[in-house]
C-alpha cells in the first residue's frame, strides 16, 4: 500500500476518507458494522471508511456493536439528506421507507449500496434511472446469493459472453427444507415446522416457501444478464408447498432430486426470454444437484465461456456483510479515483424491458404422477391421450398403489408446455384417472 | 446505452475507442480475435474497441480469423513502442519474449491483459512494479482458471474477508487423467498416452502431471488472497505420476478421492503461508470432491464469508477469451472513466513477500500404504513406531495381499509433517516393511 500512497500523492489527487450513512442496525447491519470495525488483517482501503450515521428504530435497545450516541440516530431522512454521508448502505430492508430513503440519497447525489433485493426487484426501473440522473452508482451484491460474489462477475467478467442461461438455487430456506426432505424421507409441514424452530425458516414463511424471494432475485440476476429491465409480475412463480416425499423418492429412482430453481434462459439473442421459479427434477449427475442445505449456487451458460458456477452460503450475517462491505469497498475505490465520468461497468446500461415468453411457450420435459383405478389399458389410455398433443415419454413408470388406486410416474421427453397441458386436460376426463397429484418440471 | 451516453457526453468525457495491440494468435489469441469480431449480443463497450495490431510468427500461415494485412505484423516490438496502442494483450505464451514485451509495454504507459500463468507467477514482481511506476495495470484474470471469474472477486468483492485457504483444482489435464483412473480403474500411464492423443495432454506433459502448471496458478492466486508475493520456488510440488489405480481404489473404499489440490493456508493472519501443490485424498462429500474432468474449481475460504467455490471451464480457447475480453472491457471502463489516479482495487497493492511455513511444520493427515511380510506383529510394530512420534491413527486396514506381502493402509489424525517423515524413518528400518509404494497427504 505504501507505494499506492506515493502514487496517489504524486498524481496530486486529494482523499480524506469515506463517511458511511448506514440505514438499519438488524442482522446485516450489525454484520457489516462489526466487519468495518474490525479491520485488521482485511484490505487496508476500510481503514479509510467511517461510520459517519446509524439510523435505528430505537435508540435505547441493547446493540452487539459499540457505536457512539453522536452516531446512533432515529432521524433516517436527516442520513440522507447529510451533507457529509457520501454512501448510504440501506440494510434495513422492506418496500417502504427504504425505496424512498434509497430514492432520496441518490438525488443528493450519494452512491448507494443495498441488500434490498425486494426493493431493487420491485422499483429498480425508477432506482437507476435515478442512480444515472445523479451520476451515482447502486450497488447489489448483497442481493442475490449472499456472500457469492455473482453481480459483479455478471456485470463485469461475464458480460462479453452471449448469455443464455441462468440457472439457480438462490433460496436457503427451501433448498434447507428439501435436502432434508430428501435425506430424512420427511414431510414438507414437518421439516418446515422443524425449520422455524430452528431459525432456518420465517414464521411466516410465505416469501420463501411460496418461491416470492427466488423470483425477486432471477429478476435481479436476469436483467444483469439479459441486459434488459424484468417486470417481476413477469416472472412465472411456484413454490414448494406440493413437493411431496412421495415425488422425492419416485424422482431419486429416475435419477434426479428435486429443487427450487430459479431459471432465466433465452435460446438465441433474438428470442424472448423465460423466466420463472418452480421445484425442478435434476439430474443427480448436474452440478447444481449437490448443492444442498442453506448453500446457494448460480449456474451462468454462455458463449463462449460455457458453464461456470459460484457456490457459497445464501444468507447470514457475516456472508451478507461481506457482499455489502465489498460494495462498499469498491466505491471507496472509484471515489479515489477522483473523477466525474461514470465507469460503464457499474452503471446501469439498460433502460428496456425484456421481452417475456409465456408460460405456455416454455419447452421443458414433464414429471407427473397419476393415481389411477387399476383398469386393464390405463397406460394405453395415457399415451394415447400425450400422442394426440405430440407429447412423447421418456420413461412411464407404475411402481406402487395408494389404497385401492394404482400409482403411474410418467417422465416426457422436450415438449411445448401448452402442449402438454392440452394432453392433462384431455386424461383429466378419462374415467381410468383418480387424480393427477403432481406435476413437476425436470430440467 | 443511450442514456449513459448523454451521461459522458454531459460531463464532457472525450472518448474516442480503444486500440489493441495483440501478441500472439495462437488458440487463445485466435478465441479472443474471434470474440471481438463477433460483438453483436455482448456487452456494447466491446464495439468500441479496435483491434489495431497483431504479432505473429508468420504472416503466410492460414488463420482462423480475418485480419486485414495492415493488422498482421511480425514486429512484435513496434507494437508495444506503437503510441497508438493503449492496450498490450499478451496471448503468446512462455517465458520470453513475453516478459520483456509485457515489461517494454508498461513502461510505454500501456496497459496490459496477459494469460500468461507462467511469467506472471515468475516475475509478478518487476512487471507490477512496473506498472505501478508507470500508472496502468496489468489484468491477469485468464491467467487462472481459464473463463472462471475468480481473480477480480479475490482482489475485488472478497478482499474484505481475513481469507485463510485456497483450495483449487486449476490443472485440468491432471483432473481429466484422475477422473478417468477413477472411473476407469485405469492406469496412470494409459490414461496419460490416451489423453496426449485425444489432445487434453500436451506431447511434454511435464508442466501438467508433475503439478508446475498448478504452482504457479496457486503462487497467483495465494499473492492476491493473502496480499504478498510468492517466491515461486518456495511453492512445494508434488505431480500425480505416482498416483496408482491401488491407491485411488483404497481411497474409494475410505470415502475419498484423489485430486491433485493446489492449496494456500494461513492459520491466522500472523502465521506463515503454508503453499503446496500435491495429489491429495479430499472426503466424498467436500465440495471439490466432485469437479471431474478438465473443469476447474477454486473454493476461497475466510471471515466472515465462510466457503465460497467457483467453477467452470479451466482450458479451452473461447473459456480464456472470456477471461482476456473482460480484462479487455474491465479496461476500456476504466479509460472511459477518464482519470489518471489509480483505482487501488485494480492495481497491485503488494510489495512484501508472504512468510513460507517448511514443509516439515505443516499439519495435515496422510494416507500411507505399506507392503510388509506377513508376520505376526507387524501392525503393532507400525503403531508403535508412530505412536513414538505423536502419529495418532484414525485408520489401519490390512485389506489385501500382492504376491508374498501384506498390504496395509494407514489414514492419520492431522500430524506435524515432520513427525510423521521422522515415523516413517524408523518404519523404513523394521525388517517386517517390504516398501512404502504410496504416501498421500489427506484433506
Amino acid at each position: 500500500m505504501l507505494y499506492l500512497q506515493l502514487l496517489l500523492l504524486k498524481l496530486g489527487a486529494k482523499f480524506v476518507g469515506v463517511k458511511l450513512g448506514i440505514l438499519g442496525l438488524g442482522t446485516v447491519g450489525t454484520g457489516t458494522v462489526q466487519l468495518l470495525q474490525d479491520w485488521a488483517g482485511r484490505h487496508p482501503l476500510l481503514q479509510e471508511i467511517e461510520i459517519h450515521r446509524v439510523g435505528v428504530r430505537s435508540l435505547d435497545k441493547p446493540r452487539a456493536v459499540e457505536l457512539s450516541t453522536e452516531v446512533l440516530t432515529t432521524d433516517l431522512e436527516a442520513i440522507v439528506n447529510d451533507p457529509a454521508v457520501d454512501i448510504v448502505v440501506e440494510v434495513m430492508g422492506g418496500l417502504e421507507p427504504a425505496r424512498s430513503l434509497i430514492l432520496k440519497a441518490l438525488s443528493n447525489g450519494k452512491h448507494v449500496v443495498t441488500a434490498n433485493k425486494a426493493a431493487i426487484a420491485r422499483f429498480g426501473a425508477e432506482i437507476f434511472t435515478t442512480a444515472n440522473e445523479a451520476g451515482v452508482y447502486v450497488m447489489i451484491e448483497a442481493s442475490v446469493g449472499g456472500g457469492i460474489p455473482v453481480i459483479q462477475p455478471l456485470k463485469q467478467s461475464l458480460s462479453v459472453n452471449r448469455i443464455h442461461t441462468i440457472t439457480g438455487i438462490v433460496n436457503g430456506t427451501t433448498n434447507y427444507i428439501l435436502t432434508r426432505m430428501q435425506t430424512e424421507g420427511s414431510n414438507f409441514s414437518d421439516v418446515l415446522a422443524d425449520a422455524q424452530r430452528l431459525g432456518y425458516a420465517e414464521a411466516d414463511p410465505t416469501a420463501d416457501v411460496e418461491g416470492l424471494d427466488a423470483a425477486d432475485k432471477i429478476a435481479i440476476l436476469a436483467s444483469l444478464g439479459f441486459g434488459g429491465r424484468i417486470n417481476l409480475q413477469d416472472v412465472y412463480t411456484e413454490g414448494i408447498r406440493q413437493v411431496s416425499k412421495t415425488d422425492i423418492a419416485y424422482a431419486e429412482k429416475l435419477g434426479f432430486v428435486i429443487k427450487l430453481l430459479a431459471i432465466a434462459k433465452r435460446n438465441t439473442p433474438s428470442s424472448p426470454l423465460s423466466i420463472r421459479v418452480h421445484p425442478t427434477l435434476v439430474p443427480q449427475a448436474h452440478p447444481l444437484a449437490s448443492i444442498n442445505g442453506v448453500y446457494n449456487a448460480i449456474l451462468v451458460e454462455g458463449e463462449p465461456i460455457g458453464q461456470v458456477m459460484f457456490f457459497g452460503p445464501g444468507a447470514g450475517a457475516g456472508a451478507t456483510a461481506s457482499a455489502v462491505t465489498s460494495d462498499i469497498l469498491n466505491l471507496v475505490a472509484v471515489l479515489k479515483t477522483n473523477t466525474a465520468v461514470a465507469n460503464p461497468l457499474l452503471a446501469c446500461g439498460h433502460q428496456e424491458y425484456c421481452q417475456i415468453a409465456p408460460m405456455a411457450e416454455l419447452t421443458t420435459r414433464f414429471y407427473a404422477r397419476f393415481l389411477t383405478n387399476d383398469q386393464p389399458g390405463v397406460i394405453g389410455k395415457l399415451g394415447t391421450c400425450f400422442g394426440n398433443y405430440g407429447v412423447s415419454l421418456e420413461s412411464i413408470v407404475q411402481t406402487g398403489f395408494q389404497g385401492e388406486l394404482a400409482e403411474i410416474v410418467v417422465v416426457t421427453h422436450d415438449v411445448r408446455e401448452g402442449n402438454f397441458r392440452q394432453a392433462l386436460a384431455e386424461i383429466r376426463n378419462l374415467s381410468a384417472i383418480e387424480s393427477i397429484p403432481s406435476l413437476l418440471r425436470v430440467l
